[in-house]
This record gives C-alpha cells, sequence and structure tokens, in this order.
C-alpha cells in the first residue's frame, strides 16, 4: 500500500425530505447567491423547496449553468456574485451546476480571469464557501475537490481541482425522479468508469480498497435494471445516487494509484463534438481496456471474476470476456459504445491525437497513454467489428 | 434506505515514516499534554519518533492509561491538564489511550467529574482539539467519536460518545510489528465484530453498504493468516489497520441500522473479569448468531454465500454453516470461543442478567436483548457441546 493523506470534510445529508434542511444549515449573515442549471428544478419542485427552505433571506440567483459548464457563463457569475458582494454559493443542480460554482467560489475573491484558474489551479488564493443540493448522480461533485470546465472559443474542456469541499451537499433520491433515461445512463456510466479509474490499475495494492471498489460497480451493476425497470424504485436510485457519491470522494483511492486516461479521451469528445461526457466513457473504457490488455491483465482478471464471475477460460479469454461483458452492460444502459454510432470518425481521432501530442502530455498510470496510444484506443472503437 | 447525515472531518495520514508529519499538523503555540499507555511506545522506537517530532516544543506528558481505560486515571490528567492548562492532546498509544484522551479533552473545561460525563454525554460543552498516533489497530478511535471507559470502584464499563472528532491521526503500520500476538488477534476480532454489528441487521437497507461491509469481513479473513505467518508483512499489517479504523468510522453505516448486542455483554465480561475487550467478542458473536438465528436468517445466508462461500444446504444448515465458520475464523486467530475456557460460569451470567434486568436496559437493532436474552446468549457459549 501506497502511503496517504485522507480528509474529506463535507457534511453528507442524504435522504426524502432533506431540502428543508437548507434552512438550518446555512449560516445566518450571509450573502448567499444560489446557482442554477436550465429550469427543470423549476418543474421538479425542487426550487419550490428550495424557496420554501431560504424564506426571509436575502439573496441573489444566477441561472443558466449549463452541462459541461462554459467559462463564458461561469464569468457573468462571477461578475454578478462580486457585484453583490457574495460571500456564500449553494449549487442546485447537478454535476454541471456544482463543477461551475466551484469555479466561482475559487474566482470571486481572485483578481484573475476565470480561465486562468482552470489552467492553473495553484493560483487558486482563498475561496468563498459553498454548498450544494446535488439532483443528479453522478460527478460526485458533491463530495469531491473536482471540477470539470469547458471554454467554447477554443473548444477546450479541462479538468481542475479547487482546495475546498463543499461544506455540505444535500442528496434526495426523489429529486432525480424526472430525470430524462439518457441522463440517467450517462450518470450510471460516469459513476462505474469514474470506480474504473481508480481501480483498473497495478493488482495488490490493497484488498480492501479493491473490495470497496468493486463493491460500487457490482451496485450499479445489480441496480442499473431496477432503476430502468421503474425509475422511481426510491431505493434503487437511493443505493445509485450514494454510488456516485461514493464513487468519486476519496473513499476509494487510499494508498492505490489511479488512471484517467479514459476520462482525458473522453473530454476532447466532448469538447469537439458536444458528446455527453457518461457516453464518452462508455465508448472510449471497453477500448481502453483492450489496448492496455497486458498492461492491465491482473486486475482485468480479478474485476472478471468478482464483478462478473467469469472463471474459466485462459487469461486472455477471461480478460476478454471481462471487456465484452463491460461493454454490453453499457449497451444494456441504452448507450453507444462505438464512434461510428454518433458519426465520429478518422479526422477526430488525429485532431485528438494532435492535441495530446502538441501539448507533450501522457495520461494513464503508467503515463503512456500518449497522442499515439490515444489513436490507437479511438480507432479500436471506431465501428463495431 | 434510511434517511442519514454522515461527516467525518479527522484527517488520517497512513503509512511508513509519517509520525515525523507531526512537526506540521500540530498546530504551533498550543499547550500540548501528550497521553501515553504503559512503556511499550519506549521499546518500539514510537517515543523516539514522537520526540523528534515534538523537537523545540514544550509539552507535558501524561503516562500510565491502561488497557479498558479507568476513569481513576484519567482524572488525574484531567488535573494535570487543568493545572498545565493544557488547550491540545495528542494521544500515543492505541485505542484505550485514545479512548481516555477523549474523555480527558472532554473533561478539561468542565467543572463535572469525568464519570458524571462518561454516564452522561450530553453534559460535555466544549472540548479541547485532540489528535492521535494510532499503534494499534481495532477500535476505530483514531477516526470516530467514540470511547470505552471503566471504573474500577463500581466494576462498570460504558461506550460514549463525544462531540467532537480527532483533528488528524497518524497511522504508520511499522508501529505494530511488536505487538505482541494476542493483541493482533484480539484487534482483529475487535475490527471483525465491529462490522459484524453494522451488518448483521435486517437485510436490504443498503446494498452499498452491505458491499463495504463484506469488503471489510473478506479482507480480515484473507489478510489474518498472513499476519499470523508473518507479523511484520508490511501490506498485509496496513490492510488490517486501514479495516479498522474504516470499520467504525461511519463509512459502512449510511442509511442502515445497527446492532451493537454483542458488544454490550462483552464490556460486561471485561468489567466483571478484566477480560480483554477483542476476546469477549470471540465468545459472544457466535452465540448471538445462534440466539437470533431466526431473526436474522436473511442475512446470516447472505454473510455465508458472500463471506464464506456457502451455498449448499437449507436456510438453517446455511445460516449455522455461517456461525461455525465465524467462530473457527476466531478460533484460528488463537482466541477462546466458551467461557468455561476462560473460567466464567454461571454465576457471572447471572450477574449480567442482573445488571441488565436492574438497568431496565434491552440491545440490538431489535431492542430485545434484555437481561434474560442476554442470559440465554451466554448460556449458549459456556462450553463447547
Amino acid at each position: 500500500m501506497k502511503n496517504f493523506t485522507f480528509q474529506n470534510t463535507t457534511k453528507l445529508i442524504f435522504g426524502r425530505g432533506t431540502i428543508a434542511r437548507l434552512t438550518k444549515e446555512l449560516p445566518a449573515d450571509v450573502r448567499l447567491m444560489v446557482t442554477f442549471g436550465g429550469g427543470s428544478v423549476k418543474t421538479n419542485g425542487v426550487y419550490d423547496q428550495v424557496m420554501a427552505a431560504l424564506k426571509g433571506r436575502d439573496f441573489v440567483e444566477f441561472w443558466g449553468i449549463e452541462p459541461n459548464p462554459k467559462v463564458e457563463t461561469l464569468r457573468k457569475a462571477v461578475a454578478l456574485g462580486k457585484e453583490k458582494k457574495v460571500d456564500y454559493l449553494l449549487s442546485v443542480g447537478g454535476g454541471s451546476v456544482a463543477d461551475g460554482t466551484k469555479l466561482i467560489a475559487a474566482s470571486l475573491r481572485s483578481a484573475l480571469d476565470p480561465w486562468d484558474i482552470v489552467l492553473d489551479n495553484g493560483k487558486i488564493g482563498e475561496m468563498v464557501p459553498y454548498a450544494t443540493v446535488m439532483t443528479l448522480p453522478a460527478t460526485g461533485s458533491e463530495m469531491n475537490l473536482n471540477a470539470v470546465i469547458s471554454n467554447l472559443a477554443t473548444d477546450e474542456k479541462f479538468g481542475m481541482a479547487v482546495p475546498r469541499r463543499p461544506e455540505f451537499s444535500i442528496l434526495d433520491p426523489e429529486t432525480t425522479f424526472s430525470l430524462p433515461d439518457e441522463q440517467i445512463a450517462y450518470g450510471i456510466c460516469d459513476t462505474f468508469v469514474h470506480v474504473a479509474e481508480q481501480y483498473m490499475t497495478t493488482a495488490g495494492q490493497s484488498p480492501l480498497m479493491d473490495r470497496w471498489a468493486e463493491g460500487i460497480l457490482l451496485t450499479l451493476v445489480e441496480t442499473a435494471p431496477k432503476i430502468r425497470a421503474d425509475k422511481r424504485n426510491y431505493d434503487a436510485m437511493a443505493d445509485y445516487m450514494l454510488s456516485a457519491t461514493m464513487g468519486l470522494n476519496g473513499f476509494i483511492a487510499m494508498g492505490v494509484s489511479q488512471d484517467w486516461a479514459t476520462h482525458s479521451i473522453g473530454h476532447e469528445l466532448t469538447a469537439l463534438h458536444g458528446i455527453s461526457h457518461g457516453q464518452t466513457l462508455a465508448i472510449v473504457l471497453p477500448a481502453m481496456m483492450r489496448v492496455l490488455r497486458d498492461q492491465k491483465m491482473s486486475k482485468l482478471l480479478q474485476y472478471g471474476e468478482r464483478v462478473w464471475g467469469i472463471v474459466s477460460g485462459t487469461p486472455a479469454e477471461r480478460a476478454e470476456a471481462a471487456i465484452d461483458r463491460t461493454e454490453e452492460f453499457f449497451r444494456s444502459l441504452g448507450l453507444a459504445t462505438r464512434l461510428s454510432e454518433l458519426n465520429v470518425g478518422e479526422a477526430t481521432i488525429a485532431e485528438i491525437e494532435r492535441r495530446f501530442s502538441s501539448r507533450g502530455v501522457a495520461f494513464g498510470e503508467g503515463r503512456n497513454v500518449d497522442g499515439p496510444k490515444a489513436g490507437e484506443v479511438l480507432r479500436k472503437c471506431l465501428r463495431a467489428n
């Protein structure tokens, strides 16, 4: 096991009717800005619950943080927040609103342009405190330091890490009942791949962390069909929602190495084509596993046995079967797993190769997923064989 | 899933050589008291590492917090701390030192006698901050709010909960290499039973929490023989140490009910006979499972299948096999699993029955482990059949 430091201070408030807890969890006497995405919270009852909890408070609303939040939008929120001398933020929505709110929180007391902060997280000084009401389980943003921000002007999308977590996050599974089916599918896939990025690495680093990662994967595999059958199944949605939070809050990352090459390629597909994040991962992960099969053989065999019950065949056959089952699982969610299904072709692959190579970057546990390797991965998922 | 609130703010610093981190983790300008147990830290190098990290600081040492820490000892520490105007505590040792330090931290700014605080945790006001260097994995005290305190004068032992967690806890698996074999066995059993108390309850409350609890149990079952073979096996000891922390820090308790009846009876055996805590649990848990077999049938079957691979036989046979395997596991650690092995007999059973009945208490998920039921459990583990 590697040495590690772990700390996660966010208070997680989970369950039915918990949005009402805002009344007492938000400090008195803060100059609050509430951030939102589009209008779905106005139709699913979340907005009304938040307003009821904030009754008697003075606050500013900022609307319009979009999926894959754009720095162009967030600049406007920062300007409004500075004008109103905001010193506490409340994100109400999914992971994109939470991610955008993190960049706002990191920018309010800074003279820098928000994109400069995205490009160099080391420039973040004091952040204003913030909290979330999370209505779409997927990103784990409600309990971590991560955000992913896009730039319309440059067609770029980058992950960043801020130094301050949400003070608290409220998760009521009932707020997810009205989500469109594809959003749920993207979220389940996103959660699955978050776990895979922390698990599909060198075997034997921590048996306990392996078990916990496998525990989330097994829960997703068992829960997804229940949600597909009835997305108002409270217990199934609660377990998925909890899995999404636990999948990216540091709890399964103690003492083990991580990968994140799949995400790095996925972000490029979103930046270039606007493809939903979870959808990009469903395409890239199986191909990544196939290209790095030999490097990840020990973990693939363990994964195949413990998550999919695959125990017979040669190691190569068992690894292939585990990857096939993964791709089938994503397809069972209704997701595409090949680029050709989304009309993405060789030109995009060449552009991503070029970007990685010109930036001089290489991703993955082994830092070997560079431009040419990314091209190999993308050609592997270009079309069905 | 039940509604829940989760927050655990303790910073966990884990790995080789991490005691040196004290230098920067402890705030400057605090009036520090360092608390210790017996002298083992002076022979295993821990004391020297702590002193090196505290070089240049002014601090008070308090020695002699014993296993099953006694309020009589802790009163002396509180008096010393008040005299020296101590405002920060550092516990160096195992769970007993950490538990005792929690009571000191809860008493330093109080006019009450520490035992009054044990008897009514609601009387705790402001606590002084404290941190731990943990040298014996077992209690999870390094990352939770719990303490168990004994009273020599009354032969009583009670659990308590304080409102403040350790600021940080440092766990270096190498500090455990010199532990006596029986301490390791007690600790593994204690960890196993902590998890069982949060898991062996109504089935189906949270599939994810079930998987995480089973993940710890499986890790203990797989790791214990490696530690028995070589207690200087760093990776095995690291996984056990991490399991002990994760077994009682709230991470596997989200949205599920808990039991704790086994602990309640075990504490009485310690209070009356000084039997080590982990040893009492090895005796009581299998008997508790046998007495409550029908009530816990669904979970026992799941446990048998996922932890022990038991899939054939009638439900009753599978449940019995799972309990038998549990008892065999404790015996494989070198622990007794019957009261007769420790020369405890009917008089003690009658006294524990009397105590539970006279206090009017009943423990367990179903609040049905009262005096007579505790007697039934204890008679079940009186001697081998």
